[in-house]
């Protein structure tokens, strides 16, 4: 391993930190808050720490697949662990543990909180909070790479660690000028948005903060029932248009961009996208209008919740853990599901379970016929079979990684379907589960360490496996490779 | 396809399944049970469709892989239909579906029962419900290979089909002579259970009836409240000791027939398995013993309930249902895992496990170190890549398929783990869940549209899905691949 360019980087990431944190700051000095000196503490942390680390650049700056996952996987837990300082500092936020959850939460933009009430937050850190996703929504490293001067061939490591979906698209082979583009079209985003949401009325503070938690698809809100308190059906509208939009391949944005419109739009997994979300927001909505709601109540509320859980934002408009088993459990499936490839969103991903699906109804030919040559297609172009290989490993892996947490969290004695959930919303960045953990619910009373296990699986989750898995493997850190 | 060849196949299978009703029908007649026409009546009916069917052979009798699992699945089909009929007929099962519920439940080895009191059915009917599990443990069609005088080559495609796991083993080189063998010893194992349970004081009726049910890990009893009514902690290890005896791949006792004893111990599934095993009952074990039981009744209910679901079995001595979540949610993994490829347990059998679990490790030290080669191992040798590939599919459907009925049973409106619990308790061929369908529950209150998803879902199971999604298959029943 090139320790060296590790810490290098690292170190560079956390100066980057550090000048994020000004913002913040900057809420605080404007709502006059005593936050401030939480902020000012953390950012001379950061600075003492990134500064030496920064100081002269190793001269050999080649680094290898393993040393990307290393510098990704102790980026995020370092970025983590300094951003929950101010929660931590301020007091508001008095476990360690539970600063460090809330702040992962933030970077991984899950949006699961361990606040029972989010109200009485001072603004800079409801702002810090919602910051944290929309930070974490495209990758602190993909936004490092954008503003760095100079970029190595070997950023392609990184990038390819952080970025999630299972290939990383053409996009990424011009990596700076992609990764500028990239947070230019997510800026213009979440500035329209922003508009939008102000335009309705919707207060600028709560728009801005609303704003960055839907563009990282995170789901911190600052009212304690989430959109719900705003009861502004534009509003909901608004965000429920813009999850949807964030959970798209940024690809396709791009493709807009250079013109090629009429063929993004003949985008296989933006199609399955748009057809998962279109088929479950009507089985949800015919399953909820033959309850207590009307026609219209039915589709508004099944339309943002489906497009807040396929997008793993999180945010909630009703209490649906009350809602019939049949729509919690295609809920629950969207959790699985998740957003496209390449885009804020978490979860399995789009793309993986066509590809997953298409592999079974393949093998299920070749059963009938083992003569013949079937192969997987996307986009009408041949997957290739490590991918398809790949691509299924990742699934059991995910479940197994799923399965193994359920069984740790188990251990605290809550029921079957707020551990399992718990878990899964974790792992697949959402926020709610079912539950305790359900839209009215919270974090707050899982033990430390079932904190500690979430944390990680929202960080699994987030860099999808290799890079947290990693970190258990003696073969990662054995000289003989390094 | 080769129809003809289908025809005489099925044709086959219906009459030797006369054959076995005779069985039933001796029980009838031994205890006098008005029964006995029922028995007669299908009989009848069997021999009436089955015998034109094989009255003249096929002159072209080649068949290929897709007739052998379109046999596999019409055979378990109509056999399922047919051995309904004592139950309906007989005015014990008052509805066609539950009968075919039941008996499906039966063959496929998973012991689910849509009856609330299971006491005060006639014997010969109780014989026969258990006798279904034995039937369907080793497979009605590798029995048919056994018994039949003359083999083809093409009864490979059969045998593939029926035999779970994920690679036929050498054993099944020689077809007829090696389906005699593993009847061979399953029929000593079963004797010896009987024996064994006759030699505690059970009596012959319990003692036969219940080693069939745990030969075939299916798990119809004869008492309602399963083996905790024999209240015997003898005759409880002497059933626990033979599930677990059950549950492991029969090449394992072939290899120790031809003296290769030592060389099967190192069977890298064997070990896996028993350390799942011991794991599982150390781990439940504390924890029950952190509740109302002694620390003896909790090694005994945890080595019990282990070795019940890790089968595939579903026996029960206790009502698990009312356990600590942790231990419950180790006996839903122990669902999912299964027993060993080759054995008469369901589920996805502990070596595809394993194969996931390595490639999913392979997967990190790749991502590690990219150029290294890295193969799947078992028992020392490089396990192919189609066969990692097709292990990690076969997941994958399990999971979706799984998914889909969940999705559709919940149109029932019952609670989460009763319904996803019923799901993957059919699936993996167990019997009882948790929840309504716990060891104290059943499956009457499904709607009669649930019972033929779970029936579907018992069958997918016991077939390894292929067969009966190749029925759904269109590309199945394409002239073209005819």
């Amino acid at each position: 391993m090139n320790y060296r360019m590790v810490f290098y980087n690292i170190g560079r990431i956390l100066l980057v930190e550090a000048a994020l944190l000004a913002f913040p700051a900057i809420v605080a000095i404007i709502y006059n808050e005593k936050t401030l000196i939480s902020f000012a503490l953390t950012i001379a942390a950061l600075t003492v720490i990134g500064l030496p680390a920064v100081r002269k650049k190793p001269k050999k700056t080649a680094i290898y697949a393993k040393d990307g996952y290393v510098i990704v996987a102790m980026a995020w837990i370092l970025m983590s662990l300094f951003g929950a300082m101010p929660f931590y500092f301020s007091g508001h936020i008095p476990s360690f543990i539970d600063s460090f959850f809330e702040t992962v939460s933030g970077f991984t933009t899950t949006g699961s909180t361990i606040l029972r009430s989010i109200e009485n937050l001072p603004k800079s850190l409801l702002f810090w909070r919602s910051f944290t996703h929309w930070i974490g929504g495209m990758g602190i490293l993909v936004f490092v790479i954008a503003i760095m001067p100079k970029t190595e061939s070997s950023s392609m490591h990184v990038m390819r660690a952080e970025v999630p979906g299972p290939t990383v698209g053409k996009l990424v082979s011009k990596l700076r000028a992609s990764a500028r583009i990239l947070y230019g079209i997510y800026c213009i985003l979440t500035a329209v948005q922003f508009v939008l949401l102000i335009a309705g009325g919707m207060p600028v503070f709560d728009s801005m903060v609303t704003s960055f938690a839907t563009a990282g698809t995170g789901g911190f809100a600052v009212l304690n029932n989430s959109i719900e308190g705003y009861n502004s059906v534009y509003a909901e509208m608004v965000i429920a248009v813009f999850m949807l939009i964030f959970g798209v391949n940024f690809n396709i944005y791009y493709m807009f961009l250079i013109k090629q419109g009429k063929h993004a739009l003949k985008n296989e997994e933006l199609r399955c996208y748009i057809g998962i979300v279109i088929g479950s927001v009507i089985l949800i909505a015919i399953c909820l209008a033959n309850t207590k709601y009307s026609i219209g109540d039915s589709i508004r509320y099944a339309l943002f919740q489906v497009a807040s859980i396929i997008t793993t934002t999180g945010f909630s408009t009703a209490n649906f853990d009350t809602w019939p088993v049949f729509t919690k459990i295609i809920l629950v499936f969207l959790m699985f599901i998740g957003a496209c490839a390449g885009s804020t969103g978490g979860g399995i991903k789009v793309s993986r379970l066509m590809i997953l699906v298409k592999s079974g109804l393949r093998d299920i030919k070749k059963a009938i016929n083992p003569r013949s040559i079937e192969t997987v297609k996307v986009d009408k172009h041949t997957v290739d079979e490590p991918v398809v290989k790949s691509v299924s490993v990742f699934f059991a892996t995910y479940m197994i990684v799923t399965a193994f947490s359920t069984l740790i969290i188990s251990i605290d004695g809550r029921d079957l379907v707020t551990t399992f959930t718990a878990v899964l919303s974790c792992m697949s960045n959402i926020g709610p589960g079912l539950g305790a953990v359900g839209p009215y619910g919270n974090f707050a009373d899982f033990s430390a360490f079932s904190k500690l296990v979430l944390s990680f699986d929202m960080l699994a989750g987030r860099l999808e496996l290799i890079p947290m898995l990693m970190l258990f493997s003696p073969y990662a850190w054995a000289k003989k490779y390094s």
